[in-house]
């Protein structure tokens, strides 16, 4: 749909410029020097010929064919110029001209009026406030910057025009090639999603890279990047997450799942791998576009020096991936042909002595052994072959195997030569070895996605459906679980103290007696939960000390929960949160009131299905300690992914609940169930 | 001392050949192309002239002045060669030959015999098996590896050769100057603590550096690396970190306080900064040759563009650093000087239209306001002026203040010329904006360092000093404790269920009932601890319950220990255990069962003081929670951090208990003390 963008048959620049320090000068001079096959069209005025094109006075009198305006006029004129394209037929418009929403309120006016002109003419724009498209396939550069990549695999979509100039740069210095680049500017028609969706959709894209600060509907991003992520990689970088971080709300479970968290869930659960730099992003992206995603996680390093190697080692190891074992016969097919001295143990050191003809060896020793999912080669420098045989050697090898090799031959004077070798042969190079972990642990990450994304969630019956929208507007939080299918302890509302004596007896000693207030959330913090009560005479004891801890706090008492005392289990929180973006949010991590201290939190996106529940729970302490730890016994782990499950099901089917969390969900031993000890929460009507 | 290694007054190279694609060649070629002005004597019998230099058959017919010897023959011949060196006078050689311990038993026993040699002709060595000494002021060359880095500031210590080759390329391309590269080798001579005292002692060494797998002493290590850092910025690469995790010994103090950890620890003490990679190492030391260290944590971030100053700031956050607030004046002074629609909070954006004059504006005003500890000058590619034109800028205007400036001038293709300007100026600069965070971090680091740094340990008397002895050997962990000044709870060993009774009369429940049995370690684990004693009943079911635990863990019951219940504190570990290369450590963390899961634990050096305890224990979450945490009250820190000092005395005074931990250690609140519950240790007689 947006393939005019990329792949245009005729492009009018509105606003060229014959001065050569101007944008419309630069769009007209990028068209033609990366070779734009088709007619470009200058609209100006007061010209008759810019680089020996022919000027139109407006855009009314371009001939076809034209599809495509990129318009570089002052801002007040852009809604008229777009108004003029769309009369002249063009449906397509990028507006590279700035002063809009980004310079306050005038300029967000007239952004509006900009949106409204496009909706009426039924125009697709890109930008305003942003530098344009470059197809290297068509080819087709509209923007002013000077420079055009290499034609490569990898799209790039960027909310930040900045990194769109920083990436081009980058690139050819790099040697990277890129199929498409976009700057979305400020978004007032395309956004970042559909531009994934066009990325997805192009063929000469293998793999996706966006720079993303935000996105339009979290949701419509979730279907489209997990779709794209089925059919291609994706990886993304997100700006502002610090900032996001700052943002923590007051409330603890919005601090502990605020939007930088949202975003990694659905990152996570999309199948997007979220880049921690811009250099990690293109490392990852070039990788899984050349080579193969690795079968497992065991890596062998093949290297001419051992402290390369033993970096790339303590690297690899700190992303999770571990060493290879080889087998017997490659070890021994490796003694017999290494120098002596050689390590033919993982990471095997061919030593200094040792050039290409050596490498090729090992190289197709470690590929053939089936114990070896991926390889990294290390190339210390020497001065006595040169890099660029190894890297012939290299790509040669690794081509004849279905395995991912990374290399690394190292510096940066001497191997010009040997890297357009390996890009050519499309096995990436780091300079560093450290740079392969990430890289072989991003490519690990997609291939263990790929295997388990499964997009339908597990869903249970409801009891009492009719009842829950009530119980959930009228913030009833047991009746609702309880619906939801999610156990609460025997536990009873009272307001006296004759009251409490008669439901304690009911329920059965221990008892635990908590609090009732409408202002108070933290009740264990002012006192308000009196554990371990034995008898009539200490549940008299609690009650009078609650009425005194509720005076202290300046808070009325209006009652108070009698609950059986659980004991022999864990205490763990489950929450739901509406997020901004992405709705319904789901938590699992360690309960109590170490919470906020530990950190030990996973957050996903709702509903989930048991694989998606397990993957939560075991990222957590809380969820390692389930399976039985030192003297605790194995927990009823079973029973807590089915209540995560009912979380997420009952986040998703009423989201005007902005936040409920179970803390503690108390957990008792396998097969003993789970029991829903305190419950808070906040409904929202719309 | 070693100065000979690096301004010799006379190099004769024993092996130099007139085959250029020989190491003995390389030599020569080095020692004569980057321009070694004393004299050069190459030494071979079978040639008359090397590469223009009198050549002569034996190191005995060498004239003066030579005081370094190069030596590349074979290794079974280096002995020899060596004590002829030794014989014509020469008290300092560069062993470049290979064929020693690396390669198995026979090369361990030929460098046995160099080193008696070495000793017995009291000639400093270096190597064997190594690359060479570069001092690029003096300038010598002695290594055979193509290029020379430019003069500079930053010295390079490795153990890995290697490295040394990779770094040599890596500084000609990137354009980074070094004052003395060396290459160790197997260290049969010279060690890597005796090149930081020599790099400490240079004065063109600026910055050390050094890649270090393994160190010879580690006491003496401490000693050099601390006095060094007080000197200098000291910043280290270890390699084989991952390697010894994996070697984490059972016990769980062992597997708490590895040999990567004591490194750590090591490194935290004696003021050396540890860098995660290559990359790191050297942005930091440049960095921190090149600029003042920052005042505070407060970073202003300048830019041309939104995006990659959110990814700095982001990564700034995440490395702990904190973004400035502007003053009232700052802000007014740049709304008046910038664009209209300039943003003039920190991060200040002076948008993509601004050039060399606005940043020169915008920089002066920065660094001006004093609520600004740090500068990164950020500069997203543009087209219309010249990014030398910003270099020089940033350069003159970081120069007239007292501030450290970064610089991102980003991109490739396009900023060698600005980059040879910002390198002129001193000015550090990265490619990608993300970088700078990990510098300012590693300045920070060095600045608060020299600001504690105190070697002085606080000591405490200790009663009873001559039972300490047998206390230890006997491993009579309370008693010894207990003369350290370290309180147990009220407690007593029994040996019968009457002994029992009578010792909880006198004690006064609650109490505690521990089972004594030779070979149980993890008591908890068979259920060899009975809490929550309330009265004599209590206590025989519980003796009761211990001997049926001893004999279905098939243990003899040797007794019990009645020990006074405590309550209303918080259970954390404090232990010590002596470290191969570091000699005594001590950790703190979160203690009972969670310890090993949770990982919440840190290790220093012993003996300490009492900053240098307070830092150990605010690094973990039990030392946050002992500050009070919701609705648990201040725990007695004061206590605690003075048990930490005396456990680090005791450590340091008794260095054959190889291990002892408190677990718990439990915490009563503030002012009521602290008491060991739970005591392991093992002593080892030398």
């Amino acid at each position: 749909m947006l393939d005019p963008f990329f792949k245009p048959k005729g492009v009018a620049v509105i606003g060229a410029s014959r001065d050569p320090h101007k944008l419309g000068h630069g769009v007209v001079r990028n068209l033609k020097e990366y070779r734009y096959q088709g007619p470009i069209y200058p609209v100006n005025k007061r010209a008759s010929e810019i680089l020996g094109e022919q000027c139109f006075a407006s855009i009314s009198d371009v001939p076809d064919p034209v599809d495509l305006a990129v318009i570089i006029v002052p801002s007040k004129a852009v809604p008229d110029t777009l108004k003029e394209c769309g009369n002249r037929g063009i449906r397509y418009s990028i507006v590279v001209s700035g002063g809009f929403s980004e310079t306050g309120e005038e300029g967000r006016k007239l952004e509006e009026e900009l949106k409204s002109v496009a909706d009426e003419m039924n125009i697709n724009v890109i930008g305003p406030n942003c530098i344009g498209t470059i197809d290297t396939h068509t080819p087709v550069n509209t923007t002013f910057v000077t420079g055009m990549p290499e034609p490569g695999e990898i799209g790039f979509s960027s909310q930040s025009g900045a990194m769109v100039a920083a990436v081009i740069d980058w690139a050819r210095g790099a040697g990277v090639g890129f199929s498409r680049i976009v700057s979305l500017g400020n978004q007032a028609g395309i956004n970042e999603t559909q531009m994934i969706e066009a990325l997805c959709d192009d063929s000469q894209t293998e793999v996706i890279t966006a720079y993303i600060e935000g996105v339009s509907d979290g949701t419509a991003f979730l279907d489209s990047a997990e779709r794209a992520s089925l059919k291609k990689p994706f990886v993304a970088l997100k700006g502002g997450r610090g900032e996001s971080g700052a943002k923590a709300v007051a409330s603890h479970t919005g601090a502990l799942a605020g939007s930088a968290e949202a975003y990694e869930a659905a990152f996570k659960r999309s199948g997007v791998l979220q880049a921690g730099t811009m250099e990690e992003m293109f490392d990852w992206a070039r990788a899984l576009a050349w080579q193969p995603l690795p079968e497992g996680n065991k890596v062998a390093v093949l290297t001419n020096a051992g402290g390369p190697a033993i970096l790339a080692v303590d690297a690899l190891e700190k992303a999770g991936l571990e060493m290879a074992e080889l087998s017997k016969e490659t070890k021994e097919y490796l003694r017999s042909r290494l120098p002596k001295a050689a390590s033919v143990s993982n990471p095997v050191d061919v030593l200094a002595g040792s050039g290409p003809g050596t490498y090729a060896v090992a190289l197709d020793a470690l590929l053939t052994d089936e114990h070896v999912d991926a390889l990294v080669v290390i190339q210390a420098p020497q001065d006595w072959f040169l890099p660029a045989s190894l890297a012939e050697v290299v790509g040669e090898v690794a081509g004849v195997h279905d395995k991912p090799v990374i290399a690394s031959i190292m510096g940066k004077a001497s191997v010009d030569e040997a890297l357009s070798i390996l890009h050519k042969r499309k096995i990436p190079n780091v300079a560093f070895p450290e740079r392969v972990a990430s890289i072989l642990a991003a490519m690990l990450q997609r291939k263990e996605w790929l295997s388990t994304a499964r997009n339908e969630p597990d869903l249970f019956g409801v009891a009492d459906r009719k009842a829950i929208k009530s119980y959930a507007t009228r913030e009833n939080w047991p009746e609702l679980l309880e619906a939801y299918g999610i156990s609460l302890p025997p536990q009873e509302e009272v307001s006296t103290k004759d009251e409490a004596l008669k439901s304690a007896a009911k329920i059965g000693y221990p008892v635990v007696l908590k609090l009732i207030s409408d202002t108070v959330t933290h009740k264990t913090e002012i006192g308000g939960v009196k554990m371990g009560i034995e008898d009539e005479d200490g549940l008299i004891r609690a009650w009078n000390e609650l009425e005194d801890a509720a005076s202290k706090a300046n808070t009325g008492m209006k009652g108070a929960l009698v609950q059986k005392m659980l004991s022999g289990g864990s205490e763990v929180i489950i929450g739901i949160r509406q997020d901004e973006q992405f709705g319904p949010l789901v938590l699992f991590g360690t309960g109590g009131t170490d919470v906020e201290l530990l950190h030990d939190v996973a957050t996903g996106i709702a509903p989930l299905n048991s694989m998606q529940a397990e993957q939560l729970v075991d990222k957590t302490v809380a969820g390692a300690k389930l399976k039985g730890w030192r003297n605790q016994p194995e927990g009823d782990r079973e029973t807590v992914l089915e209540y995560l499950m009912r979380m997420a099901q009952l986040a998703d089917e009423l989201p005007n609940i902005s936040e409920l969390e179970i803390n503690p969900l108390y957990v008792l031993p396998k097969g003993k169930g789970a029991y829903a000890i305190d419950i808070r929460g906040t409904y929202r009507e719309e």
